[in-house]
């Protein structure tokens, strides 16, 4: 297997767009073969965060809400942006946990670091599983937010992610490597 | 489980960039609660494609390259844009991997409907699993692709894929899948 890198040229990089949700630039790259690209872009996001939190009894922390992206409703992990008061990831995950649904403590560990576009994005998701949560307080949602948290079984969980109900992929993979090492271990 | 949907209504609607790779637009929404977001940006792109291409012998068809989002060189699936010319999904598919590889015929099925980010991206990926290809022509690159293609083992690509190497999570989802219902079936 291969593990070079390829090193690209840029020769121009210019921002063309700078707003809390939204910060693009736009660079003219050249390959090491001479390929050009005069108008490649790059959106900019700060590294995100989600987390499959389960609790003692074994039940899925799930998040219900509207999408307007993809103009959709349904379950998806606990999740959201790192802030830079946040001391690291796992505090990030934790913080949105515990904003979201109330619930906190139990044993964390990160079990996947993946990117949601590796040709546009420049950040990654760091995926957490939590288990032994529990109920520590309420929830306490941002000016903007409208979401419902519910538990859910595994087998509903898993019902909803083989059926593609669960559709934002930097939730599915960390998904799927869970069922995949939860029957393999 | 709920299924119902949370209508969001749309107050104003308004393009803010619109180039072949990157067409944004910014909306005013408000909640059925009430909650408002007078500056939400959505990325409108066609619908992707990508596909987990092994050969008759059992070798995964695998692209190596080099992605300016996220600035690293790395393995991933062949995948692509499907274009208003492709009559399916499954022939946009096709095609990818016949332009980036030379390989196509064999027997697929689409294992996964995804999307890369439901809050910020209105399209999906299709994700399909391509069995028994062999190679039926040479690779014919656009104008700004600069990649290669390279057979590797099934060991290789779990390997690739547990230690985050594949990084792209439209990818990562349907290889872990497939990985899941290959060892549970």
């Amino acid at each position: 297997m291969r593990n070079d890198k390829i090193e690209y040229k840029v020769l121009k990089s210019e921002y063309i767009f700078d707003r809390p949700w939204l910060k693009a630039r736009c660079d003219s790259i050249v390959s090491p073969n001479g390929k050009k690209n005069s108008e490649y872009y790059v959106l900019e996001y700060p590294d995100w965060v989600n987390t499959i939190a389960i609790t003692k009894e074994g039940k899925f922390v799930m998040i219900y809400q509207y999408r307007h992206g993809l103009k959709y409703t349904g379950y998806e992990l606990c999740a959201g942006v790192c802030e830079k008061t946040d001391t690291s990831f796992e505090a990030a995950a934790r913080r949105e946990l515990l904003e979201e649904t109330g619930y906190g403590n139990g044993k964390w560990q990160e079990i996947c670091t993946i990117c949601g576009n590796t040709s546009s994005t420049n950040n990654y998701s760091h995926c957490f599983l939590a288990t032994d949560v529990e109920k520590i307080g309420e929830q306490h949602l941002d000016a903007t937010e409208d979401l419902s948290y519910e538990l859910l079984t595994e087998k509903d969980v898993f019902q909803l992610l083989s059926e593609d109900k669960i559709k934002q992929a930097i939730m599915t993979t960390p998904l799927w490597k869970y069922f995949y090492y939860k029957r393999y271990k």
